[in-house]
């Protein structure tokens, strides 16, 4: 283990370009959206009730519980978002906003410290009873992140002491100790939670805490069968799943393959890894190695979606990605960069850094339009609509985006995840900078206890040039690591002009330029973004013979507006060249791909079968970033493309 | 219109070769395992319970209604199969097993004429009340075919005055009388044998019911909403389907595409197809030709199964024909059959019949192993077994053929259809004789009352030569018609060794050699057998780029156990070559295809995605029949092979 960490949101600016425009919408089209859907004041979305169902359960308002069991977690998360946005910019109305969300929490917050408004306004005798499916924890733990994201934001102590008073009290439940209940989530998410809140409070207890719900999963005899004895009903809803559906059916360093709810497993594993790294527990680190190589390497699409089931949004399979049905939730590509950010913690490799550069810019922001206030669940990699519209078996896939959902976990899991990008940018060690993604920006980080600005000069993911700049009032000696990412097969390095041997100085995706730097230092640094044709493993049987186009981070697609209907009909020959172009006016701003390509000419008529005639005509098609797809109109949406 | 009918079983006898075997199959192997499953005597199949609900019913044993609320059509469609046996080779012991089945049928019927044992056993306060679900007037349908065979068969009226009494009894309910029911059933079936009963007795009466229930099917109101507002229970399991289930959404001359359950459709529309021939309605027959169009232009595979979602049992919109979650009940294929077989008997037309082939070699006659004795109910074209058995939405999926089945429908209807092959064969006029389908047999015909003897010999569908030798007493003349397949490409022609300009004399696919024919005239019939490689319509979007290989009338597929794992890797060269030959030893005898084709070839590991290496290495592969796959155990499987 390496001792890394990621640098605080306020220690780095991003100026401009890709990532910078997304934060501009999550802070002024999402999260404003955002805070309407969860007042019920968007007439045509989805109703929400969240923060009615807080002011109820404060006894501020009167009704009744409305909405998902973990309704709350909707307003947690929007509140994270927001912290993460007042840590860089600590806009005044914004703030006032979430001051009164907070003082509306904790009004709500019981006197023994529980807190979770479906049980406290419906079902005040059944708290703690169905962890299996109730979500307490999981929305306790999204309060937890709320809490500390907003105390580490504000400086404001209130929610902090919400939360501490809520872990407190969530100590006093649960444990090996007699009298208390040995249980553990559902759906995991406090775990991760407890950790931050060790962090940001240095008591040990909530680490322990954390400790014992990761080690209590899937110990016999089975929690879940225990307490749903108890409550006299073994078989309902989602016990269908099995324990599988929650990674409750083996200890977690046991688990050899990642099983189940994908959301649920990504975020069981990011608190695996987090207890890897402030314990230096080898079992759990190997489990984690595991189960990352196991859903990397045999479990995940080319976008960084996970989930190739509907049925329990679970992992499918090793190699069984289909494409058209992909589940892929917007939630469990954050997920995995969750997984991925934190792996990286532990162990400086590209390979993980690649992963969540792959999530972040293909599968994550495909859940979002690009004005920010339509949402994907789903994300699939191919789309008919006729038929996805029509088939049972497509019932998951929307075909175009939605204003929000019954169950809203994924909108504002985007905005607290873009809102917080600069946390996945940059680790920090003690003579050492890694910088994991590249965007134009800013840095004020310290080495040695000097002060030391790293500024990036980019057009990335757009272009492949990038230019640091150093600044620092005296030279400083640290070791600067810049990842090589797995796609780029041609890079090349200029420390002050002079070029410099990559492949020496590079290790596992990192290339390290240890020296001291003085003021005005420069490294450019030049990834090659060849259009690649991409194929999967041949045990993918749904991609075979199909090619997949990427362009730096980037995976492309096909869509009907720009190419025709019938889009599995196109064929692109095997030396096909590229053309590309970065075209201002087109989905905000991208760079397009053209290629000559065929499509078949056969005589068809009204006939469904006939002998080969294998005669084609030529085309050109036209490819967009995946994530931009479905911002023209409904239509469809082809990721891999045949090849001939 | 012509004026053509089918012959009568006694009329042709297979002599030898595919349907020979087939035949005894049916008659030594499936009618005797069926029987003792009907008995619950199968010890490893699910359970029947339909011979003692009979018994329970006629007051001969006690105990409760088990099984399907349609579990007495699996008796009746066991009946009819035994009949078609008896009416070629009355075998005693096996007549004397019916007649006792024959004397419980009538023994259960109520003085009234009402004969369901579900129904007389279990609820008989609730006859008729829930002609949706509840499959009355189907069983009714299935035992008046059977009374219908049992009679022509054997001469013997007991099952026929049984069907008859059920009929006048049907008829005394429904109709568009006052006082009468204006109800049609959910699962149609009843027409067609209502016809077929009308063809036997003469009765009129059996006609005009059967008109009834097919002109009032689809008319506003909705009967099922009626009946079901009657019942108090607007919201049962079905009804989530809505009227296009059931065809009943429309009236059936208004209906443009073949929606809802296929089994259900393929009945009704073989009904309208009997109605249309025997009343000349012309908007009847209008309707027939439109929905024959839809289903065999845009809705069926290659293999003649239908039936493209799970969902229903039921047709997918236009070109939705996935592989490997094909419905393609054994039994929707079958129903083709009726319906081709009925158009053609309307039209000479090849289409019918090269349909009927389709679905007779391929879809039908794959859902049974080889020895007869274990049954698919859905036909997949594509099957990766560790995918199909962990997806929820391939569920419907077996990826081998089971022994008996909850819902057991096709068993017993792919019995009855091969013991009566012989009426789907030939077709006769007054003085014609037209071929549809060749096999080894002697016809014994009789044209402007000569008698007539029309001998093929061929080893079809292995062997594209047929030779036809005729017997007659004095020189007769009539036109002999034979089908020139679509899927042909090149047939000759020889009249006592005299080459025939083929293309002259054929018409919608039929050969016309009309002359006065002498004994000993002798036609040789080739029909080119050329592995031909067939491309879907690119709008099939899951087949594009794709080839299926076929030849004659026979659709061939891949095997794991032939060609290795990960079929889909395959890809088989446009220019590919093949090599055919038949194989004695495997599979009961089948001609295999062998060819050269590609496999990749590029180093993978444990690699998911990598740029496109384009290396292959040649392998050889070995296609079989489709109808013969999974007869050497658990595997992938695929029709439809990548082209490159």
């Amino acid at each position: 283990m390496i001792n890394l960490k990621p640098i605080s949101l306020d220690q780095l600016k991003i100026t401009g370009s890709f990532w910078a425009e997304r934060q501009r919408i999550v802070k002024e089209v999402m999260l404003p959206y955002q805070y309407k859907v969860l007042n019920d004041e968007v007439p045509d979305a989805e109703p929400s009730h969240a923060l009615e169902n807080f002011r109820i359960a404060a006894g501020l308002s009167e009704g009744e519980y409305y909405g998902m069991v973990f309704q709350d977690s909707d307003v947690a998360k929007w509140l994270e978002a927001v912290a993460y946005v007042l840590a860089k910019d600590r806009d005044p109305e914004l703030e006032k906003i979430a001051d009164e969300v907070v003082d509306l929490i904790a009004a709500a917050q019981q006197p023994d410290g529980y807190l979770d408004t479906y049980f406290i306004v419906a079902h005040p005798d059944k708290k703690w009873t169905n962890l299996r499916e109730d979500h307490e924890l999981y929305c306790a733990g999204h309060m937890i992140e709320a809490g500390v994201a907003y105390y580490e934001a504000t400086g404001k102590r209130k929610i902090l002491d919400v939360v501490c008073k809520l872990a407190d009290h969530i100590d006093s439940v649960f444990g090996t100790e007699p009298g208390k209940k040995r249980g553990y989530p559902g759906h995991e998410e406090i775990e991760l939670a407890l950790v931050k809140l060790y962090r940001v409070t240095n008591n040990e207890k909530y680490l322990k805490l954390a400790q014992y719900f990761v080690d209590e999963r899937g110990q016999q005899p089975y929690y879940f069968d225990i307490e749903a004895e108890q409550r006299g009903d073994g078989k309902l809803h989602y016990q269908r799943w099995g324990p599988t559906y929650s990674q409750s059916h083996l200890p977690v360093r046991e688990q050899q393959t990642a099983e189940g709810h994908a959301v649920r497993a990504m975020y069981l594993f990011s608190a695996m890894a987090d207890l890897a790294k402030e314990t230096g527990d080898e079992s759990l680190l190997a489990a984690c190695r595991r189960l990352w190589h196991n859903v990397t390497r045999r479990r995940m699409y080319i976008t960084g979606g996970i989930g190739a089931s509907a049925w329990a949004e679970s992992f499918s399979i090793d190699y069984d990605l289909p494409n058209s049905r992909a589940y892929t939730e917007t939630c469990a590509a954050i997920g995995l960069v969750f997984f991925a950010h934190r792996m990286l913690q532990l162990e400086l490799n590209a390979e993980y850094a690649d992963v969540m550069e792959r999530a972040l810019y293909n599968g994550v922001i495909s859940g979002v339009s690009l004005d920010g206030k339509k949402f994907f669940y789903t994300n699939p990699l191919e789309v008919w609509p006729d038929a996805a519209e029509h088939r049972h078996d497509h019932e998951h896939i929307k075909t175009t985006r939605q204003g929000w959902f019954r169950c809203a976990c994924c909108p504002p899991n985007l905005a607290r995840l873009v809102a917080s990008l600069e946390k996945y940018a940059i680790s920090v060690g003690d003579t050492v900078i890694a910088v994991h993604l590249y965007m134009n920006s800013e840095a004020n980080l310290q080495i040695s206890g000097q002060n030391i600005q790293l500024k990036q000069k980019t057009n990335y993911p757009w272009d492949e040039h990038i230019t640091f700049t150093i600044s620092t009032d005296t030279p400083v000696e640290f070791a600067l690591k810049l990842r090589i990412p797995g796609w780029c097969n041609k890079a090349t390095l200029k420390i002050n002009g002079e070029n410099i041997d990559l492949a020496s100085i590079t290790e596992k995706g990192y290339a390290t330029i240890a020296r001291t730097w003085q003021s005005g230092d420069q490294v450019e640094l030049m990834l090659a973004m060849p259009v690649e044709r991409i194929q999967a493993n041949p045990k993918v049987r749904m991609n075979a013979g199909k090619v997949a186009l990427q362009r730096g981070p980037l995976v492309y697609c096909l869509e009907e507006v720009d190419n025709g209907p019938c889009l599995t009909d196109i064929c692109l020959p095997k030396d096909a060249t590229f053309k590309t172009y970065y075209d201002e006016n087109l989905l905000g701003g991208v760079t397009v791909i053209e290629a000559s390509a065929r499509r078949s000419d056969t005589e068809w008529d009204d006939i469904l079968y006939q002998p080969a005639q294998d005669s084609c005509r030529k085309v050109t098609i036209k490819a967009i970033p995946y994530y931009a797809w479905n911002n023209r109109g409904r239509g469809e949406m082809l990721v891999w493309i045949r090849q001939c």
